[in-house]
């Protein structure tokens, strides 16, 4: 995976620190949030993986030699989309550290604490929440003012406003299903992998490159479905990490999905499959408030001897037989076709 | 007021209705949340009362006769803009109620209640962040899909990019300069009033309307001017009604700027030019969590005998001027000239 997309880290990076130079210049007369924020919307965009943005370039270069300014201009707006929706998500999530740093909000609260605030948790929700707006209103200032033919940018901005509003409606619908009287089926869980992380990490970029290189609907419906498992696949390897990772590899405790009662796919298929004497153990784990590292191994052992880690699997490898016969019709070059195969087997295999 | 925007109110409403009727049919298929927000979304939108979507209307005829659909689809998107932006205020300042209806977010905490949510006060914020940011992106959509020549779009899709930052920043102040430590003299508590609501609320329309005809740079600049001065009048105007209002009036109580202890001019000028032995009983007051009706008269008294008053009413008269110069050298009919005279003397003269 990193190697198809190291070459493009760089200059992505690049364009992205420019525009935040840009920024902070025009902003910083605006009042003392300008430079404020533009220096902290920059660190935070350029400390993620820059996986949408590459992925966008990628698709472009499958169908047109060359890197023009403007693709990297919208691979920017995407990371900085990506940026905000995040700032937004801790907020609702209440996550406090992010990559090891702290979270926009977070450092806001720290902010208000030094001013004496008698509520900086709300101020720091509150200045989250503003920051993630300028960041969605500075993505579509860079789309607007692109150079590019007013048919492709007009397809551009009308897809990412479809997709993102997809996006506030799965987020919507996962908060929702964690309420205690819910209830998801499989279909609603592979439905709100595809809508809340699966199309906006892939399909869009994908997408989104196609329609930059001007290529026809049936090769970009194509893209979109090919997106579509390729984030599917990547959430249920998600479920299946978080149960039998290790801390280790993945920078965050174990079990976190079992603690926040998530309605995940293996959790389904647990409660699908466990036998009689497994019930009550995997129902009193649930039902705690912390987990030990026998609760881990005693779960482990359910989704094992039940079949769930099993179905999982197959799960995982329908849909990558389906997404393998999708990449083969594509009109590409073959070692395109072997980049879009080596997304697969890294979001299976894997580890963190 | 009402005379002049009156004509505009019902061929906005009706566009408003028609997308959100075309919208609740696209995104009730997506989950259950695409048909219940659109709802929520077109029932809030039509509460207001479609000011800033006139004053588009009503300046892009200042100089071209007629009513293209698109200008009306420009107005319904600036509405949606600002509904947008009420969803994330309301999260922010903890406003459960707005227009006799429970806002956005407070009617979703009802949802969680509902659910048997451990935490529906913050379901119904994260609900709320979602409602917000889905309602700028549909926003979005609407600019994007204009059929508009590509340099006019451009131009229009940009200025609101930059002025949608700016209030942004502008509500981060505030909220900054809420806090303990935080000082603010005239200049910082202007330069509010002409980020936070004047720009947007009366330069935005004012100069999109005239960006929509095509006009040029000299005369967007005056509408800019023009637009930010109706803003600082009626943000000033706001400060008095505070205090000298009626309750039956306004439909809130009086004194909230005192309660909450928020900078605002009148507050300033106070400060600044209250005799000695008042100085203690404004303290006094100001440091109260619940304010008395004497409250409200002594302080009326302080506003009055201290010069305070007098102050802020020579403040209004003279951006009042400038402003009428401004308008005089417009390049538009005298019916036109008459309507933005009436609008600054409906922002002075109001009571509520």
């Amino acid at each position: 995976m990193n190697t198809i997309f190291q070459q493009y880290h760089s200059i992505i990076k690049n364009t992205i620190e420019s525009f935040f130079d840009r920024k902070f210049k025009e902003l910083s007369v605006v009042n003392q949030w300008g430079s404020d924020l533009m220096n902290r919307l920059r660190e935070f965009s350029l400390q993620g993986k820059l996986i949408r943005g590459s992925l966008l370039i990628l698709s472009y270069q499958m169908f047109k030699k060359g890197t023009p300014d403007w693709i990297l201009q919208i691979a920017s707006a995407l990371e900085l989309v990506h940026s905000s929706l995040l700032i937004h998500d801790d907020i609702m999530d209440r996550d406090t550290l992010r990559r090891g740093q702290k979270t926009i909000f977070y450092q806001y609260k720290g902010l208000g604490d030094m001013q004496g605030s008698s509520d900086s948790y709300h101020l720091g929700e509150s200045f989250g929440i503003c920051s993630g707006d300028i960041g969605f209103f500075l993505a579509y200032e860079i789309l607007s003012d692109l150079n590019l033919d007013p048919q492709s940018k007009k397809n551009i901005l009308l897809l990412w406003s479809r997709e993102l509003v997809y996006v506030g409606l799965a987020q919507m619908q996962d908060i929702y299903l964690s309420t205690p009287k819910a209830l998801a089926g499989e279909e609603d869980i592979i439905e709100l992998y595809r809508l809340k992380t699966a199309r906006y990490t892939y399909s869009l970029p994908l997408m989104t490159g196609a329609l930059a290189a001007s290529q026809n609907q049936s090769t970009i419906h194509k893209l979109e479905k090919i997106g579509e498992n390729f984030g599917i696949i990547f959430q249920i390897k998600d479920d299946e990490i978080d149960l039998f990772g290790t801390e280790s590899n993945t920078g965050k405790p174990i079990g976190t999905d079992i603690k926040e009662n998530k309605r995940t796919l293996l959790f389904l298929y647990l409660s699908e499959l466990v036998k009689n004497e497994d019930r009550d153990s995997l129902r009193t784990i649930y039902n705690q408030r912390s987990l030990a590292p026998s609760d881990i191994t005693l779960i482990r052992g359910i989704a094992n001897r039940s079949g769930a880690l099993e179905k999982l699997h197959q799960k995982i490898h329908d849909i990558k037989r389906k997404t393998e016969i999708l990449i083969s019709s594509l009109d590409i070059e073959e070692r395109y076709k072997n980049n879009l195969h080596q997304i697969i087997l890294y979001n299976i295999e894997r580890t963190s």
